[in-house]
């Protein structure tokens, strides 16, 4: 069945984002420093992402539940001795993530121009409902997608929901992601194909899970400016 | 045209929402009590509610946001001397509102039941996307809709979007809903009927708008089941 539809994951695939959150987490590993003693400090950030793991569930992915996990960590790791005013700042850094101007990755602009007269786009993002609809509406790049999903997690089901209300088979759909575990595997396992596009760093919680990784097969660029040449190699 | 579609918002109007939020406000207001003056005592709640305010174009609707702005309420209102013990308590206040079980309010299962024999339902609610999947997921309630819709406000437009994707006229829908700013005056707005079925308690964001109330006409059910009814003695 050829290809006609190509799904686009957002934080990482088309916009800088990783790279925010791994800033306010040097701030807050510099921040606790005075905090908490010196065997803890280098523990700051492996103690905040199980924070994070253990929350996960419960407040899902984005910049409010990063936020109210630092907060946790925080007074966790201070032993209960940080100050208001500490915490205030992290509130801030929180507002600062929601509020960061949306900056498109080299060649994103470009490539959905040139794949938009072939193919189908849809924009499949997870995180915070708001906070993604605003990052959507202000990168300029809204009107090249023929459907936006949000959803809370990116799982096989939640892919099969999307391609059944867009009526897409899975035959027919391309995804194109950052993240091995939320935009390849799950991808894969409906059938459909997938291809992933690294980004220069990755959240702990997005590492691939290695033993899924070792028997699947997909291809990876390393720019995404090289995806229609790819596409058009592809048995379609 | 004849009524099709019935839209039913979820928190306060299927089940009980803000009796959890309202609780946890009194609690928030006497944890506050001990560090802050008695004449600011008072103010505790309508500094968060003006915090909340501050906060929702960022933070949008929910118990995460709410629980960002009880944090920054108790930071400010105490002049940075609320322990990291107290906010700790929050947070967990927090965790605790998107834990509750759901409890659908009285009536809504039969009533549901009998409509769905005649109007294809849709459930319209906003706020938290993960935490709105698991409530719904959780009520027991979700196959009687065919269309489920998260949205991050409630506006002309978002309905619009929303009855658009099902296939839905304005003429032949009709949304059911606590609030007469959400559920109600953007319904109507684009040529919809709306019922407005009050819960016994109103956030203050949420509170009727006075002015565009005075010129909405539209019907106010003390309950839920006499839905059935008032649909139909409707002229359709």
């Amino acid at each position: 069945m050829p290809l006609t539809t190509i799904g686009f994951d957002a934080d990482d695939t088309l916009w800088h984002s990783e790279n925010h959150f791994m800033l306010t987490t040097e701030r807050f590993c510099e921040l606790l420093g005075p905090w908490c003693d010196a065997s803890h400090q280098e523990r700051i950030e492996s103690e905040l992402i199980e924070i994070e793991r253990r929350n996960l569930k419960l407040l899902g992915y984005g910049a409010k539940a990063f936020t109210l996990s630092m907060v946790e960590t925080a007074i966790e790791v201070s032993d209960g001795q940080i100050p208001a005013s500490a915490i205030k700042e992290i509130l801030m850094w929180g507002h600062d993530l929601l509020k960061h101007p949306v900056q498109l990755l080299d060649g994103v602009a470009d490539t959905l121009e040139v794949l938009a007269d072939s193919f189908r786009l849809l924009l499949i993002t997870k995180g915070d409902l708001l906070h993604q609809e605003s990052k959507i509406a202000q990168s300029g790049i809204a009107q090249k997608f023929s459907g936006i999903e949000i959803l809370s997690n990116k799982t096989p089901g939640s892919y099969l929901r999307v391609l059944d209300q867009h009526s897409v088979q899975s035959a027919e759909f391309l995804m194109v992601g950052n993240s091995v575990r939320s935009d390849v595997l799950p991808v894969l396992e409906i059938g459909a194909r997938a291809v992933h596009v690294p980004y220069h760093l990755t959240w702990a919680l997005e590492e691939d899970d290695s033993d899924d990784v070792a028997v699947a097969e997909f291809q990876t660029l390393s720019d995404i400016a090289e995806l229609p040449k790819l596409i058009s190699s592809l048995d379609l």
